[in-house]
């Protein structure tokens, strides 16, 4: 097996190997040791979210999107139509998921490279009594866009609507103050900005709101009121939890108090994003949004469009020299992506910048295609 | 941290060293070589299963129970009943899915301690054309019960309709032949028999039967043939995977391989479980099934009805010398469940019964309580 490359990419991302060496033991999941693991693994990821005891969090296994899907399903009903604001894939893959499951949506779609007018989100909301919930995406990984949570959850909170927040690739590093923001519900998962391993996602919510929709989640595994009455009973998972990844969250969780939290995660990532595309932008490379929507996360750059550039080439031979990359997923222009979350600090992106110089200059002469 | 007990459970249960040392690295969940170990990996789990090309193992994030909802979510559309098999709470939880996610059944429920009549199963069968499929669970892990599989399999197929298995806690050991005993489609995961860690299910189906309910699941996480789409396009799933948990399967496989496959692993958990049987029965423990009907995966040993015996405090003084057994799940009698499954052979079983033996003695002196 050749060398790991360090993954630049919006998670799974490189972990700490300490994250990893977390994972060498096999834990029962109904063992009172795995119990006080897991009760206090969530009761941290809810305090992180600055939610109070009014509400829960509920892990759930599987990816993010599960998570996403279980947040709709389980938070609003049938009657309760849902404003999807949508700027990129993850938004646009709301309203499948809630197509899917028979919620009603009504989409409010901008350009990826633009967010929402909050004044627009209040006139739908106040034209629309049926509207009971807005479903927003916080760092749109598509492009790496940060939508403006804050103004979103205030216009929402005015119109007395409650605000599902997809905060997959923020919640860690990115701000989110459930009970400042005024927001109802967030989910995320386990392998981005927590920098722990996939398998494990959550919603933090209401229990109000879990307690009066029991029973509308058109599935077993995804409900969430379920899950939460199945924990609070007695500290177990209804269904076996993925207990090595529970496990290397916990770790994860001590190595972000010890890194100082969100605030400081989130400036290692402000410097890593700032190294990252002044760097690119001394080698040629555009980031494909305006500098004040980038969140620190994830940046697109614009696929040059010369005839030395091909991806697969770039890509390939980033990874021979131990970086993977991503690849773009912009509507309507060629990009690439590159992280810059995880295990890794600016003296990492520094290295990764020296590579990306010599494949280019490899690429301009055609010494590699 | 204490020393990780030996789990004697139904999985979560105690893996290789060699298996958890797969986790020690981080993969990009789209990277080429990622591609290629996910790829090979479900490619094995189809052969294991003994299906042709005909069919496709979908691999889904999540627990087992995540794989049976998207089995029956996936397999049937909602005008085709569904006859269950029940005798014990995982046949139960079939059902409870079934009324979730919007489909008919009809259950045939026999007792915990009993298998179903082939005969009756073909008579419901014959008098319900609108019954399109039978649901049956191959080991009930509630009583550790092994249902005749080939047998029904042989009634289900002369009555024209399609089994869908769940062989949770049998796939890897029991003997699962979807061609020769002609299967429709069966589920199960990766943290049982096949000796990997939780967090990754799969259903190994026919493409056919996808290719005919596109569109069907309630769920857009759970849509197996969207699952199968995605992943026989590029390789990639559809949302990240539990890239840690791939690979650690991997390497179990290797070793299910050089183990000799499922007929010698099989051979290995029947020896633990006869030395298990008869070492209890030595210490006055009755199993609660007929041993004709016990698999050798997970034990249902009656309650002693005396007053030195109380679960809990046996639990614990097993635990602190070092093993895990697991709660009791029958509806009529009190047990408890010892597993015989994992990374472990009868020379461990030995060990437990010194113990087991020890703290029986001790509680009978009240020496603990």
């Amino acid at each position: 097996m050749s060398e790991a490359p360090i993954l630049l990419t919006p998670g799974p991302l490189t972990t700490s190997a300490r994250v990893k060496a977390a994972m060498q033991r096999d834990w029962g999941s109904r063992d009172p040791g795995f119990v006080a693991l897991s009760t206090r693994t969530v009761e941290r990821l809810r305090t992180l979210a600055g939610a109070d005891e009014s509400c829960v969090c509920v892990p759930l296994q599987g990816s993010g999107t599960f998570a996403v899907e279980a947040m709709l399903g389980s938070l609003t009903r049938p009657d309760e139509r849902i404003l999807v604001l949508a700027n990129g894939a993850y938004g646009r893959r709301i309203v499948e998921i809630c197509r899917r499951i028979g919620r009603q949506v009504e989409v409010y779609e901008v350009a990826e490279t633009q967010t929402h007018d909050p004044a627009e989100i209040a006139r739908r909301l106040e034209l629309d009594p049926g509207l009971a919930a807005v479903a927003a995406v916080h760092c749109e990984t598509t492009s790496g866009l940060l939508n403006p949570v804050p103004e979103i959850a205030a216009v929402v909170a005015r119109a007395g609507r409650r605000l599902l927040l997809d905060s997959m690739s923020g919640f860690g590093a990115l701000p989110v103050d459930m009970s400042g923001m005024d927001i109802a519900a967030v989910a995320a998962s386990s392998n981005k900005c927590l920098q722990g391993v996939p398998g494990l996602s959550f919603v933090i919510c209401r229990r109000a709101d879990l307690g009066t929709r029991k029973g509308v989640a058109p599935s077993l595994v995804l409900d969430l009121e379920a899950q939460a009455q199945g924990i609070e009973a007695d500290g177990q998972w209804r269904f076996t939890p993925p207990t090595h990844v529970v496990a290397a969250l916990s770790e994860a969780l001590d190595e972000l108090d010890e890194e100082g939290g969100p605030e400081a995660r989130l400036a290692r990532y402000s410097r890593n994003c700032r190294t990252l595309v002044d760097g690119m932008a001394a080698l040629g490379f555009e980031t494909a949004l305006d500098p004040a929507r980038q969140a620190p996360v994830i940046v697109s750059f614009r696929e040059p469009g010369e005839a030395w550039f091909d991806f697969t080439t770039f890509y390939d031979a980033l990874c021979a020299r131990g970086f993977a990359i991503y690849a773009g997923k912009m509507r309507d222009v060629g990009t690439f992506r590159v992280g810059t979350i995880g295990a890794i600090d600016s003296i990492v992106i520094e290295r990764f910048l020296d590579c990306a110089r010599a494949v280019v200059t490899e690429m301009k002469q055609k010494l590699i295609r």
